[in-house]
């Protein structure tokens, strides 16, 4: 049977969206819902009870992540999955996040309301303490499912109050029976697919509507600490100082400077800075400042962090400073399924969509989820490329859109 | 009467310089003497008995100032002087201000020594609260001694608990008789001189023992604001970003260029920067930082602001922000007289001290007596340059060579 022409309902999942978004409501307009407490709670609730009215059995592991699931008609466990999560930043968005998982629920209805029965079954992942604001590591629930961390290590995490994951997921009745990750009954998905906001402003930028998520940028980032003379501002001469400062701005210079030229993915930031002892007219002795490198593939980067060695070098017996560079931690480059990327391509084209490919900047669950199984994701622009903020924001047929290429990808890869 | 052969006891000036230190000396070396507390009290009641021990007659005025006289022998009421202060930075070091005041001390034991008269009197400063450490403004004795303050408003500055200069001046007994400033009998002086370790490397990295002292550099003080756009560091590519600390980065590269270029003397130094929100991995969205320019006249600080206003528009319109210069304070520069100079200078040159002129990037008493009458300074080098810190050294040659040039600039100026 052709479904070619079956879309979303746009002003379901607008209010769905928006009823969400009540829940932890903030007054300049955001969201704040942060991961294990009575407002996550609240929201948890929501969208459960909304996924068991579209029909769906819902499951719950031992690290609180939700599932979701649709039958299909054949004989397999293994699902078709889509999702992402409902926890918001402290002064978050209404979008990020719970876009992905709303997209997941208003094709399930489309579904419903279409009778349409797919053969693989689909489900509905809703992971567990994305943002990791409250409670480190980011992207829990899904890196627990993907085998990257332990249980018993995340179930101890405490937040800043003292306060484990494992007493917040009982307390807010979310300490599921299932184990955690794939199993027998319930094995790895035959495909996963993301459907989130971009959280930058490439697509804008483009006037695309939707982007083409192809993997996920690596990253590493350093310490740096720079060692001057701090000296009277009025009695030292030009020529005769060590200024800290300095050689902190010919760093940062550097650092774009590799970012803009080492590929046109690539990111070079300092977004961290200290000034020693930052009075006025002091030549400033001391700067620690971070460095946060991003790349496509990992030879990218280990070329970005060599110029970084021979920059620093170069800066020292220049301007007669002390550099110390150390790398504080490293995530790998993420490259999405090929087929699971033509689905969504092919989707996009088949609505008639402008598209895009593009790479994720920005951590999200299904770069876990890709290290199991054939993943990619589904991005739609944000206003001014602003996330992370409670001015977040998305227009109405930019959600639509996002969620009718969803749905295709969806009943590609469940037929 | 030739007195060119006459020098100070250099263990002499030394042995005062290291009692007066025991007063407030720090564990790490240095000297916590800050302006009217009780240890200052007992530095000026030691200087003080020294200074009548040596013959001299003491007034304190209403604002603190010492002045101890040593009679001439013609009828002038009119003296020649010399001085500096003793209190210190919180962090001090035992030369600053402390070796001007006993250089002179040293000069008035020598000439009664050997029994010399000068045919004016000589007398010695000890300027109240040079520091500024605890009560604003900077250089408050010598500010109201040469009328740039009025006497009330001085007695009212408070320090951090509330407590007045008048209050504290009554409580450790430094609360004179005499009227601010010069008066009929005590008319403004025919000439100052004043001794001071130099608070900055010059001397050292040139090799010279003796700064002849040629006048003070102007001060222009700006605040900067550079507003951007934080964003995602990783979600946002190069070309698409607004990013304050790159725009802070190249402004600390023009303020250091403008500071080089302009004239030998010129500085320009940005001593604090604040970086918002100052994460990681989020592109800086707004940067504060300050602006040091120092000149020795005023057309070259108008020039560098100029500068300055060029460059921050041009930076504004190549990276995408906006930049907010405010000029928060200005003090103008000073050009000692040129008389005094060259007496300094001669009597270098006559005692074979390697000398060179210099202008003070640092602010002194002597720039406020200049205002009222013919001024010039002695520098003598400090290690490293450093100052304002308990780290501060001097060799004991260094001491008698500034004390001997003294010696005999108040031996010509006064005969």
């Amino acid at each position: 049977m052709n479904h070619s022409n079956i879309r979303v309902n746009s002003q379901r999942l607008w209010k769905s969206l928006l009823d969400l978004s009540k829940i932890g409501a903030t007054e300049k307009g955001g969201v704040c819902r942060v991961a294990l407490t009575d407002r996550d709670r609240e929201g948890r609730d929501l969208v459960t009870q909304w996924l068991r009215d579209a029909g769906m059995s819902v499951r719950i592991d031992q690290l609180g992540n939700i599932f979701a699931r649709r039958p299909g008609t054949s004989k397999s466990h293994a699902a078709v999955a889509t999702g992402s999560h409902i926890d918001t930043q402290p002064s978050g968005g209404k979008f990020d996040g719970n876009y992905g998982v709303l997209a997941g629920l208003e094709v399930v209805r489309v579904l419903n309301e279409h009778s349409i029965s797919t053969s693989l079954p689909v489900e509905i992942c809703i992971w567990t303490n994305e943002e990791g604001s409250r409670f480190t590591p980011v992207m829990m629930g899904s890196g627990g499912w993907a085998g990257v961390h332990a249980l018993d290590g995340l179930l101890q995490r405490k937040d800043i109050d003292g306060i484990s994951v494992g007493e917040e997921l009982h307390r807010i009745g979310y300490a599921g029976p299932e184990p955690l990750g794939p199993t027998d009954r319930h094995p790895t998905y035959t495909r996963y697919f993301e459907a989130h906001i971009e959280q930058g402003p490439v697509l804008e930028a483009s006037e695309k509507l939707i982007g083409v998520v192809t993997g996920a940028l690596g990253t590493r980032w350093f310490d740096v600490e720079i060692s001057g003379l701090d000296a009277h501002a009025g009695s030292t001469p030009m020529h005769l100082r060590k200024d800290a400062l300095r050689a902190a701005a010919r760093l940062i210079d550097v650092v774009h400077e590799i970012g803009v030229s080492s590929s046109p993915e690539s990111r070079g930031t300092v977004g961290s800075l200290r000034v020693y002892p930052n009075s006025r007219n002091t030549i400033p002795g001391k700067v620690n400042l971070t460095v946060d490198f991003r790349s496509e593939n990992e030879s990218g980067l280990s070329k970005m962090e060599d110029r970084l060695h021979i920059e620093t070098a170069r800066l020292e017996k220049l301007l007669n400073v002390t550099i110390n560079l150390t790398k504080v931690s490293e995530f790998k480059a993420c490259e999405f399924d090929s087929e699971c990327i033509q689905i969504v391509e092919d989707a996009a084209n088949l609505l008639q969509l402008s598209n895009m490919r593009l790479i994720s900047g920005a951590g999200h669950d299904a770069i876990h989820v890709a290290k199991v199984c054939p993943t990619s994701m589904i991005f739609i622009p944000c206003k001014d490329g602003i996330s992370h903020n409670e001015i977040e924001e998305i227009k109405p047929e930019e959600a639509e859109a996002g969620a009718n290429v969803l749905l295709h990808a969806i009943l590609r890869a469940a037929s």
